[in-house]
């Protein structure tokens, strides 16, 4: 769905919860042939179980993949994501964990160069079932301004 | 393949390439099914055309997640990746275009709290077939040291 | 296999019953990302343990598609499938149900304009491991006659 | 996202366009695996191309499994989704075209039995980037009234 | 579909032809991430443009699954495939190739320590469009005697 | 990873160890749909539970692939495949079993025809969580000499 939101729109604390997803064993595998990371921490069930993870641990990549995927509902053409940061992996995600993504407008601020645009700034949580956050990050956009700035 | 390798023998400026491999629109529609994200940008030619892209552009997550799997050939048991900083999608990604991803030992220093552990970051550096960065980000591991800290 | 039958030869009554499939896990995680259906209904067991439901079903789309390719191991060169009359989702299918499909010929008739043509009705009945109907519907066949009518 | 409608709510004639989305060689592949459906229409060229058909054409189920599930953006607690009549397959799709689904509220009728809900039946029309309409169905739904007949 | 045979039924030189397949960049996709081969001669199309390969060329263990996969279209419950010989890769498969298995009882002969069983070989041809044999192999079945040797 | 090896340098006896990886139902449906073979044996759990084989068993096509794709770790560009001998099916494969491959250069000798060429024979052992062996092959290779053949 389009939602249209000019930069002067963005009201700093304005959240949303996406819907909640199980990760399941085919996301493990779906996941590895994707991206060609086979290593046995994702893939050998009886080598984690040796290790001190115990079973299986969700690729870092994905459950960011996944994650972001869960807030793409609705679309505002007058926003461009250039990246991240600090993506941080807080707890493993394991088979049959459901994750969910909550996002907040966290800061709002003038673009250096730019009269036209500002950048806001969306804290991402992705939380488990039990609403521990499994993985956090800072989602950074370049919004077109109603006015450009004089 | 495991290749061990401990706090102190990280050097500054160590770098390695990946192989290349080709983006196909089946990765992305594979992307798509994966996350949840049909947006058109990705998914609709027609509208894609009309656009000032011109085609269709890559997921982010995808030339994230495919990327730093291409350097998933080594696993060192001492090195823990526990996040990302300063991740920036450079310029955009088509169907046939072929990206190598290029890894640099950039920083080392001290766990703040941890007398075992030091912290490693790796440039993380994703090109396309001429050689311009696609994407660029920092890749964080946490590294146990051969000799902890007195 | 091609198996050639003109409408002529169309029996009343004649059923084909098909090999047997076990819905999985997998087949729900492939259908969501094949069609872009993510509702939690089919995605998150966490919320559907919260439900009547109890646990997730299977779209109702995947069920008439795998239902469907279940039949799909003799070609008639002379027939061609129009469309579905009457399509009903009668039970919900869960991860680990098993499901048959049983194909009885229903109703043969004139085409009202073609007349080197019939129309074959072919009742669809898939059915669960407890022999119970979960999807009925009828498929629609334009069939080459052997001798147009007069 | 939820959108709550009561049966009271719809109106005749209400209608959504969904994002458009590029039906790809991949899109046969996945298909054909998901279903078992391998017939040599979807699935070899070369014998396509001595064909009237001239080359491969879409699975009937998978334009219909995609059609609709470009309209999964949305989800009424109050209406259950229960079959599809008169599903035609209008004409064919290939490989590159772009479709997107319209959908119509086209009738709303009493429930014959049950006074807590009413029948709401959307007419579905999936159409390529040319406008043309490749499958026409009508949606059935069981939708609870807000009030129940006395 | 079942199709019982005995060991004495079996006639040398009886054949049978698939039907054809396009082997698509999705599958050499899909049979990367199945394998996790991701091989520059399969995944990068600008490295092998400076090979003498040309072009990338399918995964030797796809084109013998895809190509077995083909004949997988009856079942005979009384004989069981215990291996394969002699299987040679005669030329490369690429991208938009189409492939067709033709297998021809070769050989039937006592097993060596069983009397209620024999072997047959099945001469195992997968040809390209141009009918070209592009792999080769001999397929081994165990066979149930109707009448065990005395 | 590139590592060159001569005809010269290799070593009767030389043995690596892949990494494990545990074979999942995700990877039984992913291997019925690329390669079309929804046999019963493979598919349908129920019919399964009423066989001698008591449960689904994987395609030998499959572990064949995934058990030859675990080696596919490093390249020999001076080394070719070209072929299998002795490929057999020793023990079935099931859901959530973990197979390993060891491969052992078991031969080595001159090229029948050719001065500037050797083969090589590598015997692939794949084995299961108990170390027993599930499918054992001899994989040839065509690998370039230092030295032609005077």
């Amino acid at each position: 769905m389009i939602v249209e939101q000019y930069f002067e729109e963005y009201e700093i604390g304005a959240a949303r919860t996406s819907f909640g997803r199980t990760i399941t064993e085919t996301d493990f595998v779906v996941h590895a042939g994707h991206t060609g990371d086979f290593f046995p921490h994702h893939m050998d069930a009886v080598w984690c179980a040796t290790q001190d993870i115990g079973q299986r641990i969700a690729h870092g990549t994905m459950i960011f993949s996944i994650g972001i995927g869960l807030t793409a509902t609705t679309i505002n053409p007058h926003a461009m994501s250039y990246g991240y940061d600090r993506l941080r992996f807080i707890r493993p995600v394991h088979i049959g964990d459901t994750i969910t993504t909550i996002t907040t407008i966290a800061d709002k601020r003038d673009h250096p160069k730019r009269a036209g645009h500002g950048v806001v700034t969306e804290k991402v949580d992705i939380r488990n079932q039990n609403g521990e956050t499994v993985l956090a990050c800072e989602h950074l956009y370049l919004v077109t301004r109603r006015q450009p700035l004089a």
